[in-house]
């Protein structure tokens, strides 16, 4: 999956964001997911070759794009396994306490706000938002409220939500949206298909989930032309 | 969102996919996306700058990811958009029919089931598969039918699918992936966190949800150590 937007710079103060794609952070994402497994199997330090083996990574890349945020690695160790997947979780800002929100009580809304890798990064899931009366009132399965949308711009003044999550059809995407910024969230995670509008200071990022299945699809064509 | 692991070729022969990357493939993914939203707005014929402008993307890159595919630019002209979209969709393979089968029919394989935009470009959600008695025989809101997981492998064999996706919890991912391989399918798309193993002929593709919350903490992050 790829986001139509990549990283648009409001503020010409941010110069450290302004050199780091978008691409770079989904790659460190890519290593902290790693690090969590060499963590939780005991493994103490890494070298970049080894990492890289053993889970089909870049070597070179790797020690560039950390290389990038600071001194990390110890000569004749590589990585302390812990250390840099602390740095990593600063690096990505996942040392703070964030609140999402996920606009929309469906299917998706309801699997995202259950989806367990959220919750083991350190994202909170503070609340699903939906129209429909029968819904609100209830929680999902592993327990998130869900809300009226109407109550979402007097529950952000009370609570602070960062990041809000798009998952209602694509007719309702953009009005849902308009009123996510009019509650001053400054972040949005959106997979509804087709583009939407935000203000400058608001960062939105789409993820469109038929460009993994074209990836996919591509693969499965060469074989054939080959095979 | 990013896979985890980049494409692996299992065939020496695949010349063409070999020097393709997949972030090509998900660009070419983009394009297409932007393509679609052209045509269906009546725009006939656009330029490579233009094209990037209206959807934020690189103009070179552009250029250069559809050069290595042929010829498609018209002097003075830039893109047919009707001509560009057809050739995109050959290119990704997805002028033929793919049948798509979701492993589990929890929220998030329901949402995938009756997800608009895999239809709009022409995958067939052929099924479900559960283990759960009460949802099997059942279909979802779209209507595609939910079978019991171990039919998977007799259905495969007088159906063909072409791609499984994987939307079970995550201590079942690996038996299920196994399941999936053994009943012939040849290309995975995983949703359920941690690493999955296929033989070298499967192509898997792992999505990682946290990924793109990642990418705005990030953002969120900067945003405060300038503001």
């Amino acid at each position: 999956m790829v986001a139509l937007e990549l990283v648009n710079q409001p503020n010409k103060r941010r110069q450290a964001s302004e050199q780091v794609s978008e691409l770079t952070t989904n790659r460190l994402s890519v290593y902290l997911r790693c690090l969590n497994e060499l963590d939780a199997a005991g493994v103490q330090a890494i070298s970049s070759q080894a990492l890289a083996e053993q889970f089909h990574l870049n070597a070179a890349q790797i020690r560039k794009d950390l290389a990038y945020f600071g001194e990390f690695g110890v000569r004749g160790v590589g990585y302390y396994v812990k250390d840099l997947r602390r740095h990593l979780r600063q690096i990505l800002g996942l040392d703070r306490h964030l609140r999402v929100v996920i606009m929309g009580a469906g299917n998706l809304g309801l699997a995202l706000a259950d989806y367990p890798g959220f919750r083991q990064e350190g994202f909170e899931i503070a609340a699903l938002f939906d129209v429909a009366n029968e819904k609100i009132g209830h929680e999902s399965r592993g327990g998130v409220p869900i809300y009226d949308i109407k109550d979402l711009k007097r529950l952000a003044r009370r609570d602070r939500f960062d990041i809000a999550v798009i998952a209602v059809p694509a007719p309702h995407a953009q009005p849902v949206v308009d009123t996510v910024v009019e509650a001053g969230i400054k972040a949005v995670l959106n997979f509804s298909p087709g583009t939407l509008k935000v203000p400058a200071e608001v960062k939105l990022k789409s993820v469109d989930l038929t460009v993994s299945l074209e990836s996919l699809s591509f693969y499965l064509a060469q074989g054939e032309e080959s095979g």
